[in-house]
């Protein structure tokens, strides 16, 4: 069994990974096959599917605040939400803290009573509970014959309530978390990793624990890259690169989109692509970091820890190898993550 | 009689709005029609005239610059120049203040003389005239074979020399405005909004008086979203999104251009696009805001307020709506902005 | 004999440049022709070959540091490196510093034994020598059916451990260079300017001296424009425009690239494009800046000074032209910049 759908079964059976998040399941995805060299790599399916999901802003340890799927699980960031073009879902929030929270989407269809904004009274006050209903739709011709792009992209939610009624509050503490929208036809990863600058901090994680990431040679990861607060910074990652687009996956040779390996970005852009782990550069412990000098100084950075298949990563010393990381937990696994699938069904939550 | 036409019809009389701006008439522009569900929108056609206008550089109370079309007329932003590709434009600039002022184009062609640098002798000194040519061009092939891009684009003008050599002061006090330049071909918008975010202002407005828009559902909405100074942005919509491309529009399916709604932006970047308002999400006050944290919280926020045809706004309150902005103004209409548009046509002058 | 030819045939001899520069060879290159009007320009050819070149890090006057393909020649930024897609390139590195140093690419491919960090053990001791290999490869369908995308772009490397384990120091005093790698077809350039915005200064010269560059009306230009340090900028360009893609040219009329002329970018984003110099502006001493107002007005600002082919500027006085250069020592050139193009080899090396 392949490292990923070992992983599907851990959550689809609820087990608590080492960071103590239970995942709703993905049930509904088909049965996870081995990502071979020569076999053609799964895709979404189309949407229109209605979902529904819980949801719950908690208060964490060291006065942070985290959306989770379950009561005490909440997590920084938040699960990734996943949707493929023409579903439909119901978000059932409860704020169990003691100030008003809320939940505010990008790029997903909503009407303003699902802003989740204080002017729009879309906030949940302490101890009360709402449903936001996100839709989401496939492009295609109007029928005064324009395009109308689809919700595909790598979006993202977080509060706007908490601190100011821009929620800059919310988003310091880590009211904020990942959402796909795919179209039909989308490649789909072996493993998921959100990296989220937010001002100095790496997921809401002290300079020294930023987090690092695992995968083996040849798996296919996603990268889901959100940034929040004030300040910009550009994203690199070492050995590895990407197309500056919707999916960053070309579409082709004839796709005129730059392929890079940094990024600028400021506060609430987001950005997604997928890569070959290693794929021409090989095992290792690649850095990820924001590349303005003083803020990987600081210790805005992380490893990408890409192993062989024996497991082994070349020229690694986890206890000496990071040098901004030596007291660095380790690994925040892309599909131990908390993860809200575009599979889930939970027709009778 | 749709929103769209009676505006044209008060433009082309030469009526004075509440902002007191006298535009250009669009007396060579179609009679406009309704932009209905089944009917294809009008389309910019092809360039190729020569145009001629005025423009004054004035000084406005508060300490304030402004470009405006006739004496007395300036505003901030300065007026929306509109041109199809191959058009020519010849500017009979006035500068009536005290100080020596320019004008400088992004985007367009110009020579040397057409700079608006000090260094290139081409500013204007207090009471002195000038006329500046502007030149435009449709892509095609040149006679190495080599495509040649077209001028096509949401640019911009500004001072280059009041305050400093690169017009730092000029632009302070309001020495900008957007141009347009189309392809036969591109669509044409029901209403146009120019943002433009200068520092910590929008438009040059105190924080507590950002500009809002006013459209109503179905509206086609091009935004001309222009940065100046010295601060990064990122400027995001609520409830609606765009392609980050030449067009802010897809061109079809095969368009690999990331949608976004959020979008990091620096000194004289500029960009634009259409949506159509409250598609998916309905009417609406919907914020517009810089998504830097700090930035949003002292006031770099407006509303689009987008009305249903009764001309009602669910769950808008002006009074007490966007806490921001207790005392702002309301709306600076699209249309109803100063406007030199394509259609123009001075030839007397 | 045209100017590009005349300058690879200075190269190509080894002679030193006024800047006392010596480059590596373009002995591989077709025999250059003029660029006229109507014959295509010359396009890269398929790469696959296996290059060989030396780079010393070497201490330079007034405290900076550079690389050079030479001892005694290092320059700020370091040699321009050029490749064709599929080549690989051996560099004989060695540190004549007094302080450790490495090499540390973008966009290449390269094993973890290459990456130039301290974490990787891959940067050299004073006295000491490595070689770093780098390779790229063309794009193509991999084993699964998927795309892949080329090593083709606008890249750079630097220096990864001095005064910081990201280099900080290094890059702050000079250790950085340009990487351009091309695709089979790709259009060579006639002159090349490499321009880095290392925090506010441009190719570490300080503001007084910001560098100018030289061409002819009908020179097709390269800029490989680089950003480094702190802070973030906007690149500007007066009179001429690029595309926003991989080559900063239009594939054709289907390529929704935007157009533009002013582009934000922060620490480690690198692009580059081509234009035709004075194409439908002509002559003159076009400015180039930093378009952050404070950046312009302390001296990020160079001159773009195209000639007409009698040599003349129209409206140029070099005493007393750029008022933010009275001093400045005018041009570095393109062709005569240090390059390792693709057409090096030093087989025996």
């Amino acid at each position: 069994m392949d490292r990923r759908s070992f992983n599907r079964r851990l959550l689809a059976g609820g087990a608590v990974a080492a960071t103590g998040v239970t995942s709703l399941s993905v049930a509904g995805a088909a049965a996870p096959t081995a990502v071979a060299a020569d076999t053609p790599p799964k895709t979404a399916p189309a949407g229109g599917k209605v979902r529904r999901m819980s949801l719950f802003a908690e208060k964490l340890p060291n006065g942070q605040l985290g959306y989770g799927l379950e009561r005490g699980k909440a997590t920084i960031p938040g699960p990734l939400i996943e949707l493929n073009e023409g579903d439909t879902l119901h978000i059932d929030f409860e704020n169990t803290t003691d100030v008003d929270v809320s939940l505010h989407p990008h790029g997903v269809d909503y009407d303003i009573a699902n802003d989740g904004t204080r002017m729009n009274k879309s906030h949940v006050e302490p101890g009360g509970t709402r449903t936001y209903t996100w839709r989401t739709h496939a492009p295609g011709t109007r029928a005064d014959g324009t395009w109308q792009p689809g919700s595909a992209g790598y979006w993202h939610y977080h509060d706007h309530v908490v601190g100011t009624d821009h929620g800059t509050g919310g988003i310091a503490k880590g009211l904020y978390g990942p959402v796909v929208v795919r179209r039909k036809g989308d490649i789909l990863p072996d493993k998921q990793f959100t990296i989220v600058f937010n001002d100095m901090r790496i997921n809401n994680k002290p300079a020294a624990e930023s987090p690092n990431f695992e995968a083996t040679v040849g798996d296919r990861i996603e990268i889901i890259m959100i940034t929040h607060g004030e300040l910009y910074h550009t994203f690199h990652i070492h050995g590895h690169r990407w197309a500056d687009n919707r999916t960053g996956l070309l579409t082709g040779a004839d796709d005129p989109s730059r392929v890079i390996d940094n990024k600028i970005t400021g506060p609430a852009d987001s950005f997604g692509f997928q890569f070959i782990a290693g794929e021409r550069g090989g095992a290792g412990a690649w850095m990820y970091h924001c590349h303005v000098q003083s803020h990987s100084d600081m210790g805005m950075a992380g490893l990408l820890l890409i192993a062989k298949p024996d497991g082994t990563i070349p020229g690694y010393d986890p206890g000496h190898g990071h040098t901004m990381h030596s007291g660095s937990a380790g690994s925040s696994g892309g599909a131990a993550a908390p993860s809200a699938s575009s599979g889930m069904d939970h027709a009778g939550h």
